[in-house]
């Protein structure tokens, strides 16, 4: 099924008409599709299903071009991002390209479909918005936080949840708390292996979020533990490119105050909250549990 | 009713629910409605014009504010750009909160309607994308030229024309044809006065376009008609900051082969044509009449 939803989206980029938008986009790394095989294991049986999850991903690989641009990120899945080779002119103009294709494709569906997507994007760029405005000064604020969260990486996964529920004719608000929490969970595991994993596995620097600026979840709740002086320490790091003494200070206060296990039990209870929305689907269980306990 | 464009425009900015985002938005110059006003044109007794207009004037500004992203532009419509204050993230969020909001209003929308609007933003997208890799050197193609103009300036009034024409039961192929010669005719005189007008009524520097790479359609006839050696000189100015001389130089060259009229006489065939595919429209002949006629 995931095949299909492949073909589906070189169609549509052939159907942009322009060679070098093809070319560029052909160079980008797919990823797990992680939106589109939700979308398949909600609604295996809905003849559209493949098309939404086509269009889902050209969605996500456009809000990530955009998303290089503005966190000036020279590498993407390994490879290097089209800001880093064609320019951030030439990157910022493909993701507009994928965005509008895509929202010329969802017409083809129920209004209620092609208005959730749409409004997830308008969410997600306005998270795209606060996570730039926050990252210039220390933010202390967890719910703040956890709201940019939403609005940046899960709302898309709701959105993509509750419109293959319709599609499917299951229990849309369900799945719509399914998809919030996937997305809630998915973007805390991303900030703890951006602390935990090895650059190897990761692609970058490792602590690369605190450096660009972004006081993820485990930095928020690391602080609050701090005394004075380690406060400021903390804050002093922050935005910076960090020395490896600095990387081993930062990492051993999070082990002193079981930092990351803090971290994982939230994301643990966002996914017993989805689990229990949804109830007895095998498939769907899975696909958390192996978000909750990826690696990379 | 351009006033309950612009309430409605306020409303949609107000329903993302991002007061940074309205605040930045309150601040752009909103220029001259020219899409919502034809849309009004075309549809008056349409109840739903007026949203119609609202949402293709988002889509303008997200557009203008990429474009100024892509043009390093310090200014727009005489105030500084959301870009030169507030820094090119912001700038390409906003655009893209305004494009996404523009879409999700759409879907209230018969389809036939939201996507000739979304896959006219994906064409206007292509044709930015050609307009940046076309300034990296001196294109002398005028089919080419002008293909990236109907792309980039001509698509989105074409759908406005288009989508109005459908929404007022008129017939729709006159008016997008109109609307396409509308949007052509009027990046041309655009063309032209960057080159003819001052600078106070600029709010540039004149013959910015050729300094910013682009090789516009006066540029590419002044080059057919130029010997050997003035070629040359044309070509070494290209994508440059041009100093006084070499703007006189240039403009008395366009002035000895009557290059300006000439481009105006192609503004003009593309006007005719436009009135000769609507008809009696007395309102519709006298926005391309006033388009073609403004000295601004």
């Amino acid at each position: 099924m995931l095949k299909i939803v492949e073909t589906l989206i070189s169609k549509l980029i052939d159907e942009v008409d322009y060679p070098y938008a093809t070319e560029l986009f052909q160079k980008l790394s797919g990823g797990k599709r992680l939106r589109a095989r939700l979308i398949l294991t909600i609604a295996p049986e809905a003849s559209t299903a493949p098309l939404l999850g086509a269009i889902v991903e050209l969605i996500h690989a456009a809000s990530l071009l955009h998303d290089d641009v503005i966190d000036e990120a020279q590498l993407r899945r390994g490879v290097p991002s089209v800001n880093a080779t064609q320019g951030s002119k030439t990157a910022i103009m493909l993701g507009d390209i994928l965005y509008s294709k895509a929202f010329s494709s969802l017409t083809a569906f129920d209004p209620v479909i092609s208005r959730a997507v749409a409004e997830s994007v308008t969410r997600l760029s306005v998270g795209e918005m606060m996570d730039v405005a926050m990252a210039e000064s220390f933010n202390t604020d967890r719910d703040l936080y956890l709201k940019m969260l939403y609005l940046k990486t899960a709302t898309l996964i709701e959105a993509c949840a509750y419109s293959a529920a319709v599609l499917a004719g299951k229990d849309a608000q369900a799945h719509l708390t399914y998809g919030k929490n996937l997305g809630l969970a998915f973007q805390i595991v991303d900030d703890i292996l951006d602390i935990t994993a090895d650059e190897a596995t990761l692609g970058k620097p490792s602590l690369n979020d605190f450096s660009e600026g972004k006081v993820t979840l485990p930095y928020i709740d690391l602080y609050e533990r701090l005394n004075e002086q380690e406060k400021q320490r903390l804050i002093a790091s922050h935005g910076k490119v960090l020395d490896n003494e600095e990387k081993r200070w930062i990492r051993s206060k999070m082990d002193e105050f079981k930092i990351i296990e803090s971290s994982y039990t939230h994301a643990r209870a966002l996914c017993d909250e989805a689990i229990e929305a949804i109830g007895e689907d095998v498939a769907l269980r899975a696909i958390i549990e192996s978000v909750i306990q990826r690696s990379h």
